[in-house]
């Protein structure tokens, strides 16, 4: 890869979208769009599900960490990829780099739950275990670095991230014309920043919205003060979404992002047994918090073509929030 | 429909599933095929999943419910139909009634799960509750046949069901070329019957398997005996393959069907959690039932094309079979 290339800017633009699906092609599912009449019927609104937990790794994560990674030159190839991570992001980049026969240096907490371990491990990555805060975890991943020489590939405040995450917004713009609106989930924001980018170019009429949950809301106060929160305490079910904005994905969302729609615990439940029971798909909590979105701002969505993309389905079946409803 | 039709033989031919398909078409989903490259390299066969748990009212029944209820005469349309049973056949006669307006009346037993009651409700049929026995469920069916002239469907003991539960697996033929297995689960045996007639015609060389709980091995020990085996008493987590196999389907099964394979609990169980979690889709116990007996007879299936019909997705989330794993 030439090395003029490397000069990138800071945010991607949607071209750089178009460029990272055009790499990633050959190694990622373009997953189905689902909908459900009876979803339909619940929620007033006409739904569209982009099914990113059916991409490899379960997530769309594996999008970004595909496009990083395929990103990267000979040398730092040579040298391999490090992030900390102890969820879908670990595992998206130790398969990413596996495809490339790049070493993929994996911090995670010692507290990680034991299949997650196994699964970056069975892609190949070499596991650092350290305490689980995120000092502890920068200093693993920095001891790695001076040791091995290996990229940094941040979960979400990375450009080639950003520019991959945008890919499943793109197919999902492809596929179903015109959507009148746009629901992702947000933590870090890097999926909600590529979603943002593709399809304020792609639709550019489309209300685009954030969706987070009510004990993880420091996005949705970000924009309300113009002021990057920080996480909260991670209190919330829907644990793909604990960390903070940084300053590259808060820069896209203020731009583009029309509102971030924040859901309580339980509503997060309900839409979670929803797509379960209703869509017959397994996804993790996470997933559900844009639904959950969709059904308690009604007025928002009835009529409206909205299309959700279902963030991943590496749910943990040994703590499931389900209980006996009869 | 001139009356000529009604005259059908006691076992539905190749060409009575293919009318079925021509038929019920317009009414039901073509469900896809997945493939997973983790549960190939998990199982050593090549796996194709046929996933009936996407079909409307959740379960392949509503193919056989809408081919028996769209070979009604206008006659039997104007006095309704009738069937008794507190699983997905209720669901899918009701759903399949309603969409010819024409009336249901399903006997359930009180005991069945709420949320059961309300989804048979909620398709617009009139429930008659009864005791949980089967003399019980087939004592009030009489009681509705005879103050209503309803047509009985019965769920698996029909001509018309057979045919329609058939053509599952004529689409999955259709799109796997030559399959050398497939293997679908037997309670009562409409699905595996309308499968062998399907697969037997399409694909000649397949082996065909039945799959079921040792705790319900009637099949396997009709099969074995010559003699259809009464049920046994309900204790599978596998609760839609607790039914008996009648003539019909032994016959059909007899002739046609390589072996019926059984299999454990524990092997349901970890079946289930594999296409939880590598597939991401929701199925309920009894679909688990045939990648069980594919990882218990490796031998079998090693570097195979093996088709699983994937029955239902109808699951109860409150009533969940996995526990902690770490």
């Amino acid at each position: 890869m030439p090395a003029g290339l490397r000069v990138m800017s800071f945010i991607p633009k949607f071209e750089d979208i178009e460029a990272a699906l055009r790499l990633i092609r050959p190694y990622v599912h373009r997953t189905p769009v689902l909908t459900s009449r009876q979803l339909d019927a619940i929620s007033g609104a006409k739904l569209f599900f982009k099914c990113e937990n059916f991409q490899k790794t379960g997530a769309f994560k594996f999008r970004g960490a595909t496009n990083a990674v395929q990103n990267l030159t000979e040398g730092q190839c040579a040298a391999g990829v490090v992030t900390h991570s102890s969820g879908n992001h670990a595992a998206a980049l130790a398969h990413a780099a596996a495809m490339r026969g790049v070493k993929a240096y994996i911090v995670m907490p010692s507290s990680a739950p034991g299949v997650k371990k196994r699964a970056v491990a069975g892609y190949g990555a070499e596991i650092t275990f350290c305490e689980p805060t995120l000092a502890a975890r920068e200093a693993a991943a920095a001891e790695v670095i001076e040791q091995t020489g290996a990229t940094m590939v941040h979960p979400y405040d990375n450009f080639y991230i950003i520019a991959g995450q945008g890919t499943a917004a793109m197919e999902l713009a492809d596929e179903i014309a015109d959507p009148d609106a746009v629901i992702a989930p947000v933590g870090g924001g890097g999926l909600l920043s590529g979603t943002a980018i593709a399809i304020r170019h792609m639709a550019p009429h489309a209300k685009i919205y954030g969706a987070e949950p009510l004990l993880a809301d420091d996005a949705a106060r970000s924009l309300r003060t113009g002021v990057i929160q920080p996480a909260l305490p991670p209190r919330t079910i829907a644990d793909g979404l604990l960390t903070s904005l940084c300053e590259r994905t808060f820069t896209v969302i203020r731009e583009n992002v029309d509102d971030i729609l924040t859901v309580t615990e339980e509503q997060i439940t309900e839409a979670m047994t929803l797509m379960w029971t209703r869509l017959k798909i397994v996804v993790e909590p996470s997933s559900a918090v844009p639904l959950a979105a969709v059904l308690a701002n009604r007025e928002l969505f009835s009529g409206k073509r909205s299309a959700i993309i279902v963030s991943g389905g590496n749910a943990d079946l040994s703590k499931l929030p389900f209980g006996q409803r009869e």
